[in-house]
């Protein structure tokens, strides 16, 4: 590490560094110290099955053995499609025990996409999930080597079938409950592999180091203010960003994992009433379902809980009608290159006293850095010079802390080129607040130009979100002889509820800028990514086809 | 530092640590957050004075620069003598901006001691007090270099003298508020210099650096569940381990820090009363002290309040009745040399149910480690082989982690012993839980041995704190031609209550084994060291003379 030189005052004269008083950051840490100190709490749980800290911190290190033996090594990649269920939690730290870089495969994935990735980070072990048996048989039969397949036999799903040479149980049975527990020799030792989505061309490998978990998990802790003992309901993938490093975070806060296959609106519910859910993750969207819920199913919560959203700036609607239900929503912000959330639009005691509807439009900020991400400006992308805090002036988010990824495996060129300038460079263009707090316009990409005119393609979005039909709405460029371009709005409308385009124009011009109104209306189910984002490039093309 | 060895990984080739992905940890991070995000939130109370994030930000930016301007380079010492004032907080944070070392000396020393203190430490800079002018006049005196002396001239204190050649507040008006606030180039450069009380021979300087204070403060955090925005009364010395690491707390929870010269209970009471103060630290005589104020005082806490207690057991007759005042105490556990306190009592909820005096007996245990300490056991000094947690067998408590110490300094050999085996001796004395958690017995030197049977001083001593006449105890070995030593109890008693030596003999033997109980009882004030602690030496040297 280019930062850890040799130094040279008499304050370090003879005091270097020995195994009592420097230990490798890793968040392995974390469950060894719950399952010590809190063996009998609950730490998953998922249908009948409620395992204690102490248990599942056995079935790790089973786990690691087991590896191990099976001729598992140092930098290894140990790949994973599953739902969120307790193995999925527990390869979270069996894995890097055994000194493997743990690679969560998105579900949503087609066999081409599964088998580039297994090829490209060369995985040695797949433990797979029957729901996802046909299409990771497909990805491995293409294989020129095949891995070790292992299978998740979750009786919490019926179908698929088991494609492995053995299954989960059978391998953690074949490891030592006492296998070693220990740190990586270097905090700086890859601990994860993360496939970005992709849209364009092949996805990028994103390598995360143990350093970067254990100050990311601590991190979330810090900026969402939980308490010990949360109770966290998995309804955010942990193929994302690894949870957002939520795996982690409870086993800091020895708390208790609340499984869960699907996000249907009725186990969410059952789980906050019955499980006394206090904290859950998701994207606008889960919020919106939640919100749409049948009014007997949200109601009746009788306990603080709160929801952490990301991976798209949440409509101010979404988040007031979140809030009226008694769920407190924190927005963050983040991506696959930064695990998952680092940026936070930290609330302020003065702005309870606003209208909830300011409220929801402050709260759709991203914000300000997370306590352990060291650097956030808003920037030109090629000179790096700050742009005024205008609140108008655009400019490209730029990151800089610990919790920034080692780099893409594989990929110079990428690497390079993300981190220009001693910054890693997001791609989201956004303005910056008097204030210090971050909002995003747009991905470089989504920016909207007409007459001259920049528009914010989000802003356009978060104005449809407000209109009583709309159930989900995107707006991308549409070509124009004119203008150059002009927004064109998709959306999709609530069951039952029906709209025009004539009205939905309208009903942007009473609330807008006129040049920022859509010129055009589309109707239908909108495209979406494996990660639940909307696929805005299809809809580029349909616009330009219209 | 040893650990971070050039991998060999396809994880690591290509990924190098870069300033977009790599920054040393450090506290200077903390306040830059809080004076970027809460600029106005309040960050430091002293009388009349309340200073905001931002104002507080920009003085400390202010120190750095002054000081830098003034000649001191990285790797220089800056001493302080001050009591719990503003400018002793600010000093925490532009000492070390400037890349210098702040050296916190005990306000209770002698001239002698401080003068040595100021020549082993080489201090460049001195900043004092009213308060203590005499003997820092007198220290200063004495040596060969005059360091420059800067007086802060606290309103809060009317006597001494201005002995320096400037006050606090013209060496701020000299810095500029643009200087550039970085963290250290490397996470391991020593932030802080804390002297042990020595009891025996010189004292020792125990060297700090970023990566610890970080760690640690963050770890205070997790250990005791803290809050955002929390309100932290300053009854703990800022000089003693630096206030335990809670300047550093304080700003990365964006809190309020409320100042206090003097522990008196008018003061502390008025505090959690009118600034609603929710935490403080102190001695467990500090909670003694509490509990002896008049009734009008005690009542009238209306919100939650947290004190976190340590530096000996607390006797659990002093934990009882502090949360009879609805004050709910956090035990643990330190040294110096960790930084303040790295072991917790962690509170489990099936606990609650437990009857007052058994709850307050599981609360003085020391317990087990904090969330950033890696390593905790108790063993034999000389083979390091754990003891059995069998809740009997003595053995030393060992600590392992990143806030233990970078070292002592200009003090190789003592270094080296106190890592030997690669883990820390406390030479505390202790038992081991089968639930994992330490109680600590005794220093080594501390254990009476008589008719060949091991007594803990502190097992009498916390037996005579139950005793209804007496407010401070302490219990030594006394030389004893038959038994070899017996215990001889050395008590004060509260005021205007009395009690005779069989009385007390009588309720110990009434409440343990008779070889426990004191064969003889001195009484009268009990000498004490300049942290507080009672000088078991001095009555030692007693003993053997009765």
């Amino acid at each position: 590490m280019s930062n850890i030189l040799p130094s040279t005052t008499r304050f370090d004269a003879g005091l270097t560094a020995n195994p009592a008083n420097f230990v490798s950051l890793s968040p392995l840490t974390f469950i060894e110290r719950s399952a010590a100190v809190f063996p009998d709490r609950i730490a998953v749980v998922h249908g009948e099955t409620r395992r204690s800290w102490a248990k599942t911190f056995t079935r790790c290190r089973q786990l690691a053995s087991a590896l191990r033996k099976r001729g598992v090594q140092k930098g290894d990649t140990v790949a994973v499609i599953a739902a969120n269920t307790p193995e999925m939690f527990e390869m979270h730290f069996g894995v890097p025990a055994a000194g493997a870089v743990l690679n969560s495969i998105n579900t949503r994935l087609d066999a081409d996409a599964i088998g580039f990735i297994l090829m490209h980070g060369e995985a040695r072990v797949v433990v797979t999930d029957r729901e996802f048996s046909s299409v990771v048989k497909q990805a491995v039969q293409a294989l020129d080597q095949r891995p070790l397949v292992v299978d998740i036999d979750d009786p919490g799903y019926a179908g698929g079938e088991l494609i492995g040479e053995l299954d989960y149980e059978a391998l953690i049975a074949e490891g030592d409950a006492d296998f070693p527990w220990d740190n990586p020799p270097d905090e700086w030792d890859a601990i994860c592999l993360n496939y970005t989505s992709g849209t364009t061309g092949n996805p990028k490998g994103v390598v995360y180091h143990h350093r970067g978990a254990y100050l990311n998990a601590v991190s979330n802790a810090l900026a969402w203010n939980m308490p010990q003992h949360p109770v966290y309901l998995w309804t955010l993938p942990m193929f994302h960003c690894n949870g957002w490093c939520f795996p982690w975070t409870v086993a800091l806060l020895s708390g208790t994992n609340i499984c869960l296959r699907q996000v249907r609106v009725e186990p969410i519910f059952a789980a906050i009433k019955q499980e006394k859910v206090d904290h859950f993750c998701g994207a606008p969207i889960v919020l919106n379902t939640l919100n749409n819920a049948p009014d007997k199913l949200k109601q009746g919560i009788k306990h603080k809980v709160k929801v952490m959203t990301a991976g798209a700036a949440p409509p101010s609607a979404v988040i007031e009608e979140m809030e009226r239900l008694g769920i407190e929503v924190t927005h963050v912000y983040g991506l696959t290159e930064v695990y998952g959330p680092t940026v936070v639009c930290a609330w302020k005691d003065d702005w309870n006293d606003l209208p909830a509807a300011e409220k929801a439009v402050l709260k759709a900020r991203q914000g300000v850095r997370y306590h352990m991400l060291e650097g956030l400006m808003v920037a030109d992308p090629d000179t790096l010079v700050p742009v005024p805090r205008d609140a108008k002036t655009l400019g490209e988010v730029m990151l800089r802390g610990n919790n920034v990824m080692k780099g893409y495996l594989k990929n110079p060129q990428a690497t390079a080129q993300s981190f220009a300038g001693g910054w890693f460079h997001t791609g989201d263009l956004a303005v910056w607040h008097a204030d210090g707090y971050v909002e995003i316009k747009d991905r470089s990409k989504d920016i909207i130009i007409s007459g001259g005119e920049n528009i914010s393609s989000l802003e356009v979005e978060e104005t449809l979100y407000r209109h009583p039909a709309i159930m989900e709405a995107a707006v991308v460029a549409r070509p124009d002889t004119q203008w150059g371009e002009t927004p064109c709005a998709f959306v999709a409308l609530k069951e039952g509820i029906e709209a025009t385009a004539e009205e939905i124009v309208a009903f942007c011009r009473a609330r807008m800028a006129h040049f920022k109104a859509p010129k055009t209306v589309v109707f239908g189910p909108l495209p979406k990514t494996s990660t639940g984002k909307i696929k805005k490039f299809v809809l580029r093309a349909q616009a330009k086809a219209l």
